[in-house]
């Protein structure tokens, strides 16, 4: 949308030919920056309320640095990185010395220092089961944090030792939306859910070996939960339940 | 927990031995009816913010009935049975006068005289993407609609007509929480979500043939959906996708 | 092995050319009943401590019983047909009138007059999660008492009201084996086998719908559970799991 | 087919012994080098419409410039390697000094001088889903162009940012043969074939994790597509995709 | 779109605010036929170069005929309902008395008087394998023949007896487009592909048993085809085969 | 290949200008009876040493019996139908009364007088491993006969009774060619073929529940077989079995 | 649980308001070792009958010797650490000089000097198909011995040279509960199991290729084995199956 | 066995005591050499035709060659080394001079100088469809070779062009056990399989990408193969398909 079609739009709802509202929704549909490698989607957050996140698999850090450059100089007040290597971290500190690098869960966010920084958005819990479930279930965190939620840790409380979890019945009550992470069998997630009245997206990790099949052993019990409190996203996916769980925590936010 | 139990426990509370916070939580741990071939959770409402749902399968009419009647009758306020055939909806009607058959969702609800009965939980939107989606959704839309969510519908709008969908995108606006049903290919969610800054849950349908083998290629793509704000539910589980989409409502509704 | 084979055998012992024990081997490895539809293992008590078990599906109610025959008139002192649907338990009863029919169970058992009646044989808990897993649960039950075990059962207690569980857990702490059957995720034996110090036989079952695949969810995640005490059966297999369970309790039995 | 052979056939269609279609026939089964290792097959432009193409995953460098020679030797204009490492490419370089790198298709091509250079072959569109797609994406282009298309490309338009790709909604329409190549859920195919009313050649690619189970979930997606006028082929194989948009484009070209 | 919607476009278009391609462009978005059970898209003729297509499951006979109306009325010159049943087909029939069905296809089509009937679409070949693949073949067959195509069958051809396929190779070279439709292990489609130079669609089938698995192991041989000129539908689609092989077939065609 | 084209093909072959070898070879590929539905292969027997059999399943008992005496006609001297239902036995037999029925196989088989009646074909033995893999057993042992090969059968000897087979080693050792038939695990093919050095083929059967998967856990036992001379078909093909033991066994007969 | 909490545990128990067994109980419950990146579970010894065992993989050595130093100092008498590297083997060794480190098994015990050192948990018997199955049977044979089980081992008795497990066939008869490891077929544990009267438990390797499918084949056969005393693990979980089998051993030691 | 027992055994023979037969099956039974790590089975000869054949993987370079020198001690005359990588192909070759390494095939051969060297056990055709499918027809072939057969191969001949392999169909007659073996879709034994009246060994291979899921598809392909003398063998497994094709083609040797 370049300056004479926003300019035309503008006439058009100061005539009343557009209302405000149409003129919101032409805008949000438009906003793309071409990098030529990538179509960068600057007004997700209009859209979608969030930032567009980058994914950075199969990307140079070069074309991550671009992208991100994109998108913070395209008006965005954060940025959040996934499954980030050190190549792609140290790139974009070097060119925004204000990032900050989650080596556990393979990430790099940067908050621009004109974000809101009080956590406003609800509080998220993310449980999960075993130490190996730790990078995805800190990826999860961190993105709800980035969300602006309140986010709460509940490490190593696998079934198989239910007093770990019974213990932390205060906790779980408290937050308004849960992630619960857990590889093997995957039984956290419907024990969880039969505990508290609120949404828990569960995310099944590839921690196992085995008939685990990379994580479809955890997937297929945690679909098929007998709690009806229970959502599931992709095997490994922190990134994604974090980021439900941080829609869902703002709804219900007081002062949003 | 018998009469006595209940009167220890209130002298626990009136004495400051226990504090409220406490006896509401030894209170919830506890309230079970022991029908002999069901243990029914008649303070599910207390613990998990919803009552026990009955799923008919595998119970006969008199053994559904007669766990309605424990929760009915263990102070609940609305009964839900779902995957209901023509004989068990004839049974509840026939104990529940009250009772409302869904032909289209195999469903039986009661709603007591005394049940709240304005929605106040926020609106729920229910999409799907074909006409042999409808029995899944229309179950989403009624699970929903008992948790006094405000529901909407948007049927027949598969992506490969795009038009129809996008024509309702103020519908899609007006939601706080979305449920999107599809089969064949599952691509629905990820269009929906693309659209909207609200949690998506999709629920993937057994409708298709061959190469969707009973409803794996739509799970599969819902749950590798590009979308972030996708999270999924099992094969034909629209009562799931309504329940934690009324949950995720309920939430950000104003006056809760 | 004819009566001549038989009075050799003795001869032998008698002279010192075999052993006792060797003796017993030889008797071990022969004994079959060829019916010319069956070669009946009419010694399988002799080698692996239980009658031969008549599996009835694609077998004619005569054919039961002219197994069952076979096996009772070869010396056995209990008989257990699993699977049977009516008319063979009609047909086996009106053959053996002693026989008794387990309907939920689908099984038919004999058990001769001079068989032991008091269980000896240690005890055996089956704990299943839901209602609909109750046939499976039950042919494990009456396939452990067969075995002159003690058999206790804990129904109706799955995962996502896991105060049902922790109100039963004296009787998880009494059984020498136990026998966990659940369908839909299949989390119940990981939360048990945390909570006991005593062999768990985890039974899946095809109870569920959509991505449990007929059972392949739960199968995955009790292969998967967390708790190192849990071996498996196969699908809907109440009988393996009563069995093993059975032969596990008759180790521990104090007079055996 | 040697030369005498060549003369004999010759003299039968100039004798009237053989027609001139016969003669064709004959030609176009049998010329074959054999070079110990492979069979070459000189002819498949003359049958098949385009020159056998070397697939180089197995062959060393050698290998694949000696099965080259004996194509542009026997006659070919044009030469297509695919899946090619660095080593091919530079050995195949060094024997053909014309031969052009392709490094993001991983390709390595060759056009005779004499190959006709203007693209008359209708107009092949290659739509594709996210930056790491693109490798896939340009094997198709690269095919298609080789076939003497006019290829286009629209990259990076997945279906969670759907105004990137209805904003290109004009150069949909414009070709002849559509290739949309995606990962993750690989609902694009679905989407663009519902736009459009000329055959779309869906190619799942194995970009994703988890639940993608290396391209599965997106290859089940295109084959449910809804949209009628999909048609797939194996995953990451873009090579395959281009051949068949190529050969559906020439068919439509005006002057063939 | 009204008929008052409809002027205004027509005014804008005389006026010269609009251009006749933008006013095509507007048009083509927006007819939809809403049936409160269905959007019925009435003008996918113009967007998508066919009719829409009505698949009968899951639809009362009644419904079919709804939409076939709403079809047919809105414009349409001809109607396509696929996997009807014989209640649906006699329903159609009453209907619409020159309604053609055709059992074997489990198909009913109407073809208007004023459609055009002489086939110009280029000629399509349909190839089958055994006799069990017919129903499949004839579904592509008559779909291709409603699009207007010169239609073709080769049937029974299993390549176990290549000599049948080998005599009719002159038919194979006359085809713009084949559709090749396999059960069992699905190899025909790569045999046919490699003697012609057109595109061919493989239709993979359910015919078989044991490890077929449903038509999965037809559908992966034909994925792996060795032959690049093959492109797949999924299992049992003779629709979608002959579709897509009659949009190449039309493209290819002298006089469009 | 009518009389006429006969009769120009034994002038060529007295003229010399085809040697009786090339006169073989084209009589046959092209003896093939066009009956409309099916192209029946009428010499198959010359080129593949034994008549087409017909698979029954989706074929009229009228089109079974049509392509019967096409093959009979054309000059066979047996017939083979499988999988035949009473429907078609009945008809089968109608038509041509020497038919044999053979029920637990479900084929028909037809042999005609003048056909060679006595076992010359070497021995081929049958083992099977439950009562329920009996219909597949006998139809590899009825097939292996009509081939002229001289049959046993060896019921009932699953490897949980190993004594059952090991009393039957000599007969195993008689066998040119083995077929062993088992469910469940699959197990047997194994210990046999460790047993023996002829070639085994192993069939594997539906039978089995849960994780049978229809027959997948056999099969996969079966091709993972740690013995080197065991070969395998498909799920339930007794028929295939038998068909390749008997083609062996023939191989290895004295007088052939 | 600190001491402060524990002296007013006994306090209760002394004045009778706490029962014994209830002290036992509250105590069984609470011990946990909170070390930041994991809650080692102390007394999972007094809950399960065994401490902790710690799985190396995805843990530093220094987060192992970590764990293991809670467990020893927490009143551990033993430590098994399981897929355990070199480089974990060498620091728990150098930080525990008793340490034993088992290079075939991929673990590291140890036992202190106050533990007791007589095996009197019964016998159990690890049998194994082939020399590649080795890792596995040794990791099981190590838990059961660490469980003060007598271990005897029976290594390279595949079902493909039966003799060499018939004779040892008194080696069977003698133990309490059997571990057969198997890859490939899986078929050894049926075999096993059908000559003896204890339970077995099989332990599926993924040793074989193709088919295999990196184990499934041998765990579906086991988990389909016809023998009924077989309960099964997890693929290539030697400590899983080792640890079950010393449960059982250990009922039914004569003093435990 | 030792000389003692086998002294006996003689006498037991001499004295009519044993029959040849007899003692031909004792010994047969009991010949086994015990190397701690190993249990070689010396006279799998005897029993099953041919020695044992080592197979690498797992193993030491020492381990191979102790097991080797056991098996050419205990009286072999030829040794059969698979999947050998460097090292053991030149440990072996350091042991025993006169082996023989086949790099292509990965296999390390020994023949003693007293082995028979003509070949006189049949003809056995290798049939492979593509260049990267050699590594597995050259085991086969080397196999069979190692078998006394007469070996032809008939290298690259895919069905995409057939000619190449009508062209070789002379080949195809001539022997008397054919190996075929195909990666991709795996459709080459079908066509192979219905021009011969031999049995037909299918080999699939891990040749493939996407969709072939590490040799699934094609193994799937051959399972389901529509000629009825197709029996098939482990993805990969050149050695078994050599194997069983030399027990065939020896079975068919005039004079053996």
């Amino acid at each position: 949308m370049n300056r004479d079609q926003l300019r035309g739009l503008f006439e058009e709802v100061r005539s009343g030919r557009a209302s405000v509202e149409q003129a919101v929704e032409r805008v949000r549909g438009f906003f793309v920056d071409d990098l030529g490698f990538a179509r960068v989607d600057r007004h997700r957050h209009l859209r979608c309320g969030f930032p567009e996140v980058i994914y950075a698999p199969g990307k140079t850090p070069e074309q991550v640095v671009r992208i991100a450059e994109s998108l913070l100089e395209g008006g965005g007040d954060r940025l959040l990185v996934t499954r980030a290597d050190e190549a792609v971290c140290a790139r974009v500190r070097e060119r925004f010395p204000e990032a900050e690098v989650h080596p556990l869960a393979r990430m790099v966010t940067v908050r621009r220092r004109d974000a809101p920084s009080s956590p406003g958005g609800g509080r998220v819990l993310v449980v999960s089961a075993g130490t190996a479930d730790l990078p995805v279930a800190e990826e999860a965190a961190i993105t709800a944090s980035m969300m602006d939620c309140e986010v709460e840790r509940l490490p190593d409380v696998g079934v198989a030792g239910l007093h770990r979890l019974l213990q932390a019945r205060e906790t779980l009550f408290q937050a308004r939306a849960l992630v619960v992470v857990a590889g093997m069998e995957g039984a956290l997630p419907s024990v969880v859910a039969g505990l508290v009245d609120r949404p828990v997206i569960a995310v099944p990790t590839s921690v196992g070996y085995g008939a685990s099949f990379g994580g479809l052993a955890p997937l297929l019990g945690m679909l098929n939960a007998c709690a009806p409190n229970v959502a599931v996203v992709n095997i490994d996916n922190g990134f994604g339940g974090g980021y439900i769980a941080g829609l869902i925590a703002r709804e219900g936010a007081p002062a949003r």
